[in-house]
């Protein structure tokens, strides 16, 4: 939609304004995280009409990984995953993360991404946007019992993966075949996920 | 020792030359990593003789931990995970970290080094320095196999649950009893120890 909206010839005063609204959906979600955070409050901010928000944006969930600067849905890239079903998930989320950071040309903003993501001085960001909004449905959809209880373990193996291997690029991790990633990492997010949980 | 000289009445300047010790420390092992840094440049970093900067601060390896500001010391802490050996280590090193990062009075300075350590425009810290010099030889200690291979899993997962449980403080992982983490964590780490590797 904004691609198109360009392509019309977007008034000259309008690249201020998208960034406008980015910085104020970002600092909101910050704040206060994506459940508390509407659209309406992020427009007063920004200074504009709430229709402008949509139009330029979509969804309030679109708002959040355009202002999170989130360059791969992992709901889309999870969906042959999420279809196979919960015994093969394990595997299935790591070599998906996997195919998408090894991409030389999704690194850049992917670091920029957990940057923002991890900044300590706004764990809402993480916590009540990202993983409830981001990454616990996938779980869901997956059939996952308890997954208010699994994500957190699920997503400690997963952040410390991408913080070794791409973040830091800490070796021999930074060059393994991704294969042998997935075969080493996988059965611990299948645990996780689907594993017995301590009483 | 520093204690000593301090009781001892330390000439006013000292302060001043300890902390300009500490910064060319942390820049030299930020630049070069811990292998290829020398006490004697850090010393003409900072402008004194290489026989005060070992006044102060012991050994290399000494003054790493007090430039990283490590509060303490993984080798020291897991001495008896060490005694008991590899087939308990996962759980034991778990628990063993967990003790002491549950600890409030310890949190800030932990906290504070592992933003040290994760600085992306300083990868060498963490790698060549806090996983070769810290941690990997805990585990050669431990007579673990091909630790070269298995210290990046170990990390990814113990520096993910580091960020979700305390630099985050994601829930519920923040608040569970440490020995349910350990009994969920510690598996992980125990099967990234001793178990089979993929060829």
């Amino acid at each position: 939609m904004s691609d198109g909206a360009a392509r019309r010839g977007r008034r000259p005063g309008a690249p201020d304004t998208r960034a406008a609204i980015l910085a104020a959906a970002r600092e909101r979600f910050a704040v206060a995280g994506f459940p508390a955070t509407s659209v309406r409050a992020i427009a007063t901010d920004a200074g504009v009409d709430p229709a402008l928000v949509h139009h330029y944006f979509g969804t309030k969930r679109d708002l959040f990984m355009a202002a999170l600067e989130v360059p791969v849905d992992p709901r889309e890239v999870l969906t042959p995953v999420i279809a196979a079903g919960p015994d093969s998930a394990g595997e299935g989320i790591v070599r998906a993360m996997l195919s998408v950071w090894d991409d030389p040309d999704r690194r850049l903003p992917l670091v920029a991404m957990v940057r923002n993501l991890l900044d300590p001085s706004a764990p809402n960001l993480f916590q009540e946007s990202f993983l409830q909004v981001v990454i616990g449905p996938v779980l869901v959809d997956l059939g996952i019992d308890d997954v208010a209880r699994r994500l957190p373990f699920v997503a400690s193996q997963l952040v410390g993966l991408i913080v070794l291997r791409y973040v830091l690029a800490v070796e021999p991790m930074a060059s393994l075949p991704a294969e042998e990633v997935v075969a080493t990492v996988g059965p611990t997010v299948q645990r996780y996920l689907t594993g017995p949980l301590p009483s």
